[in-house]
């Protein structure tokens, strides 16, 4: 691992040069928008809708959202964790002496079940160096064959972190390679936070070009040319998921003094919502254990991302989403928007529809003209498989709509044979 | 219905009329590329992938193919529908004395449990005029709310076509409304068609932009510009799925006299292959029954499309896949390039992957330089329950595919270790 201390300084400048770093390596992935989404989002929720919360029987929030999404579902291997891989990478390998010291050749490690296993092992081959990927054993086959796709060398372990860790260290000792840690060092932080400065830049030459469509619903340009209280036409806030917490406190940081407010979001299963908690209590929830659908934020938050979350206070709130919620948004992306999205990518998306608490600070923040909210989107790695069996569940719920268009329709055949 | 004998006549011009009629009604959707399946595309399939195929034992061919899709699932209602729906309504309104004889009040009506219904729908909506959608009761109830949801009348029937069009007649009875079937229309065709002008112009513009990534790797640009055999850069080729045929058949006025060629895809399952078969004894075949999963692909070939596609020789060729062709190819569009497409929307894909007398075409006529092929992504109109009942028969592959990953992987524990 490079030495954190040497990293540069967590700011939005750092940042901004991690991504002239990285940025020809990545994709620079496209926002997008939906009015049908942002109507949703839009539309208060109905008290029916609320009845199983803890929002039961409160008028239910009047928020006016525009919604912004950053695609990186379609990011190099389907996920942002490539931005942080490269560039802590990138900075590896500036470091004096790696270069005299063999480094190109001992490579690199990292314990990963998921999407950073890959990235690692794509930034690794497109800078010609060995990569070892501790996983365990019991990861989704399709992960593994894809990172051993990606040319390195997939070793295996037992699923607890001290087994998998054992491992990294046998690999350490027996090869030399340096640890590269999915989401706990500063190298890694600033990586991720780079999609929140091309998520800035895009919102605001997209609605510099009308690209928003929502001008004439809303006088949204009309109000901001007249002088009207936005200083900016840009994003008014970002929600990012939470795992780790890599990629929201990079954001938050790409955020720093633009008035763009952060927040993070988790779900809640199984004390999923470790950020959220730790920051109630004061104090870091350091382990958790939860299968929580959103396989992605299973893991609490690290100890470099918690400092600028919690310490600097740069996240303005956590919020969390029940799994069925979760579902809820990803059948919306998938259904909807057409866009192929794991059930972590869509954490956000929850909390903008459903979670009351953000969406009264949304009305009461945003008034009139209402937010322009971005989301992260943060990758697109599941399999059809895997799709399937998460909505398998909901038979009876297609029974139940059957039944009740099969009396609609008989009413309106009987109206047209009247 | 429109009298079609006054309608444009079926001509490259007509389509670009159609379009300049149609265009601030529709999505001028994206054109994509993906360099994982372009790369697929161009390899050759193995002799084991042959093995159960009529081209066994047979040498793979080695074509060099560049994929541009056009998304239409991202278009409006999820699907290329609107494009003749608009255009058959458009035309249908300018009919003299159409406005005079109460037309706006008497409506549209069509049968359709597809994508036509919510085309139809929106387009009436959009007019301000009402639209009668007769659906066979079975129909997906998703598809019926969606119908609805649009502000169209559905009215139940019998899932037969002579049951469907008894109701219709009924409806045009009642009402007076006007029926716009669903392709067996010259206007409809000519709708549809605007989609293959739009590939045109995208493709040249983007190859022009140098958006086609491929110049490195083929020498691609410097060949063209060098007088190469290449008359243009744009297309070489069109695969259009084949139902009713008349977005095939207006997808090859599109192209008649640029020199792009068109084929045909079809599943092959219980005889959905009636175009191609039609083709092969010269006589259209009018009944078709099947159920296989590319569901808007059920439909024998129409009249007037054929008169395109057989008559006048504009279709080059008809192919078709096996249900598992059309699976693969989904699974591969939704995990590698991150998009919602229906079964229908992949058979072009699955020609150009896995059908050997296609193939051996490009490798023959695109020689070293290949070609570039446009597929028509035409619709992505599937639930999320749907995606799952259609894999979950894969379990057994998942743990063939697990039992030899732990094989590997420990050979490579081991190496490390040693």
């Amino acid at each position: 691992m490079a030495d954190p201390t040497k990293s540069p300084p967590l700011t939005r400048p750092s940042v901004i040069a991690a991504h002239s770093l990285i940025k020809q390596y990545i994709h620079y992935t496209p926002v997008l928008t939906n009015q049908t989404l942002t109507d949703l989002a839009s539309t208060p929720q109905s008290p029916s809708d609320l009845e199983d919360t803890q929002w039961a029987g409160q008028t239910p929030a009047r928020p006016r959202i525009r919604l912004w999404f950053k695609c990186e579902n379609l990011q190099k291997v389907g996920a942002f964790k490539v931005r942080g891989a490269f560039h802590a990478l990138t900075r590896l390998m500036a470091e004096p002496g790696w270069e005299e010291d063999g480094g190109r050749h001992r490579g690199v490690v990292t314990h990963s079940s998921g999407n950073h296993a890959q990235a690692l092992a794509l930034a690794a081959r497109t800078m010609g160096i060995p990569a070892f990927i501790v996983m365990p054993s019991i990861s989704t086959p399709s992960k593994i064959v894809a990172t051993k796709g990606y040319g390195a060398k997939v070793i295996h372990s037992g699923s607890t972190s001290v087994e998998r860790e054992r491992v990294v260290e046998e690999v350490i000792i027996e090869t030399g390679a340096r640890l590269i840690p999915p989401y706990d060092h500063p190298d890694i932080i600033l990586g991720q936070g780079t999609l929140g400065i091309e998520m800035q830049e895009q919102v605001e030459r997209m609605i510099a070009a009308g690209e928003d469509g929502w001008q004439e619903k809303c006088s949204y340009a009309g109000k901001a040319g007249g002088g009207g209280k936005r200083k900016a036409k840009g994003l008014d806030a970002i929600i990012a998921p939470c795992g780790g917490g890599g990629m929201l406190s990079g954001t938050a940081l790409s955020c720093e003094g633009t008035g763009i407010a952060v927040f993070g979001a988790e779900p809640e299963f199984e004390g999923a919502d470790d950020c959220k908690r730790g920051l109630e209590a004061g104090k870091r929830v350091e382990t958790v254990r939860t299968l929580t659908i959103a396989d992605g934020l299973r893991t609490p938050v690290g100890a470099y991302p918690w400092t600028v979350i919690h310490d600097r206070k740069l996240v303005k709130a956590m919020f969390s989403v029940t799994e069925e919620q979760i579902k809820k948004a990803m059948r919306l992306v998938m259904e909807r928007m057409k866009m192929v999205v794991e059930p972590s990518a869509v954490v956000g998306l929850a909390v903008a529809l459903f979670n009351e608490d953000f969406r009264r600070i949304v009305e009461s923040e945003g008034g009139e003209e209402g937010w322009d909210l971005g989301l992260v989107i943060s990758g697109g790695n599941v399999s059809v498989e895997a799709m399937g069996k998460m909505f398998e569940v909901s038979q009876k719920e297609i029974e139940r709509q059957e039944a009740k268009v099969g009396q609609d329709g008989k009413e309106l055949a009987e109206n047209v044979a009247g």
